[in-house]
């Protein structure tokens, strides 16, 4: 999907919202587990329940890749089964030297056909470009993210900037606003301002509002650009809104509730 | 396993060689193609021939990955395949928010059985720690890796240290030799005196050694501790040593030829 369908998209749906399916199979109701792929079912629902009020999904593939094989093939289904005209974001973590980048890049873009892929920076340009390379599909990667644990390293000053700074600014130069996303986390909304000053143009993937404590009107007010230029991924509070057989009636509540007062920032 | 039985295998195989399993399917001898599982055929037999030289084998999950469903079923079998005194490795570089990590740690701990798995530190603490807390495993943190964007972000001076001693520092308060070790690529073997000053004890486990350059020599002088303290992995140059029928027999002389040098250092 290019920038501008997606611009069209959000514009269209009044949302800006991306679903995050975190399915762990522990948490989805209990009445699902007699299904031949429960954790399927539990998206198949999510998706029906919320695919007018999103413009994204995005799949954790660690809550698929703990159960082995049998999460693999629910992945997979998942990712058929989203609707065409919604951007499918793979949250991998991904990176690795060249010639693995490649064969990751293979993994989510060929063998399963994501739209997005998110990338860890630490080892440099020529762990990232095996994605950017591939044409017509986008490459997240880490900026700034949501937890405790940012702190560590990614705010360390290295020179004139911190780390996370260095990483925004370096990397755009290796790709354009048509290929490259970067994750900045909302419990940082005040850092979103400095942020747009290195990145005028590009898309944002914001996870961090609702479970882990981030305002959607903050991240709006700072964080949207001309073009709105943002994703805010939500995972728990929209999928495990209900353990009961409500779950998808609750999880479109939520889900409307949020694309509502996105629709006020538009 | 536990470092005792690790340091015990080293020293009675006179080795530390890692054999990386980076499978790539398209390199494989072609009259393997024909089997069920072509992969898992491949490995078997370089297993065969190289398990009495080495002391672990590195499953790189990118290789797999990249074949969906099948690659995924490739690596299963070739992790039950590998006998149990040789130490494995799950090459994922995975990291992530804890909740998340924690299902990495499922999936390379428990669905999937290996001794340990490469994590990145970009995220920080409660990104690494959910793998440090499960018992009898090991945690192998990216320090230096041996690629040309090493110098990014890794080389990047921030206060007094570079971004990567700031990783071994940091990381290694998080763990300790028992259950943490750190990679540290072998292109950079002159800097291993500096980190070893760092980490005393820890293993190291050494890339870029054979197709990426690294030294075997340099980096034995400079990297190993009373303990050993390292184990150095070598890939391609090994498991695609031949294309041709004798693809296993071919292996084994490349390995032979690693594992008398390492003896001669030990």
């Amino acid at each position: 999907m290019n920038r501008a369908a997606l611009i069209e998209q959000i514009r269209s749906k009044k949302s800006y919202l991306c679903v995050g399916l975190d399915t762990d199979i522990t948490k989805i109701p209990t009445h699902l587990l007699n299904e031949a792929d429960p954790v399927f079912s539990f998206n198949r629902s999510i998706i029906d329940a919320t695919q007018d009020l999103c413009v994204s999904y995005k799949i954790n593939t660690a809550f698929y890749e703990a159960r082995g094989l049998k999460g693999w093939e629910s992945m997979e289904k998942t990712l058929a089964y989203i609707p065409e005209h919604i951007f499918t974001i793979a949250d991998a973590k991904r990176g690795d030297i060249g010639n693995t980048s490649t064969q990751y890049a293979k993994a989510f873009f060929e063998a399963l056909s994501f739209d997005s892929i998110t990338v860890a920076p630490y080892m440099g340009e020529d762990s990232v470009k095996p994605f950017l390379d591939i044409a017509n599909k986008w490459t997240i990667v880490l900026g700034l993210t949501s937890n405790a644990g940012s702190a560590d390293f990614q705010m360390l000053t290295c020179g004139e900037e911190k780390l996370f700074e260095q990483v925004l600014r370096k990397v755009s130069s290796w790709g354009n606003e048509n290929n490259l996303m970067f994750v900045v986390g909302a419990t940082k909304a005040d850092q979103l301002q400095e942020i747009r000053k290195i990145l005028h143009q590009h898309f944002l993937l914001i996870p961090g509002v609702g479970a882990q404590g981030g305002s959607l009107a903050d991240v709006s007010r700072y964080g949207m650009n001309a073009d709105i230029g943002m994703l805010v991924n939500v995972s728990r509070q929209i999928i495990f809104a209900s353990s009961g057989l409500d779950f998808a009636e609750a999880a479109r509540a939520e889900a409307e509730k949020i694309q509502s007062e996105m629709a006020t920032y538009l």
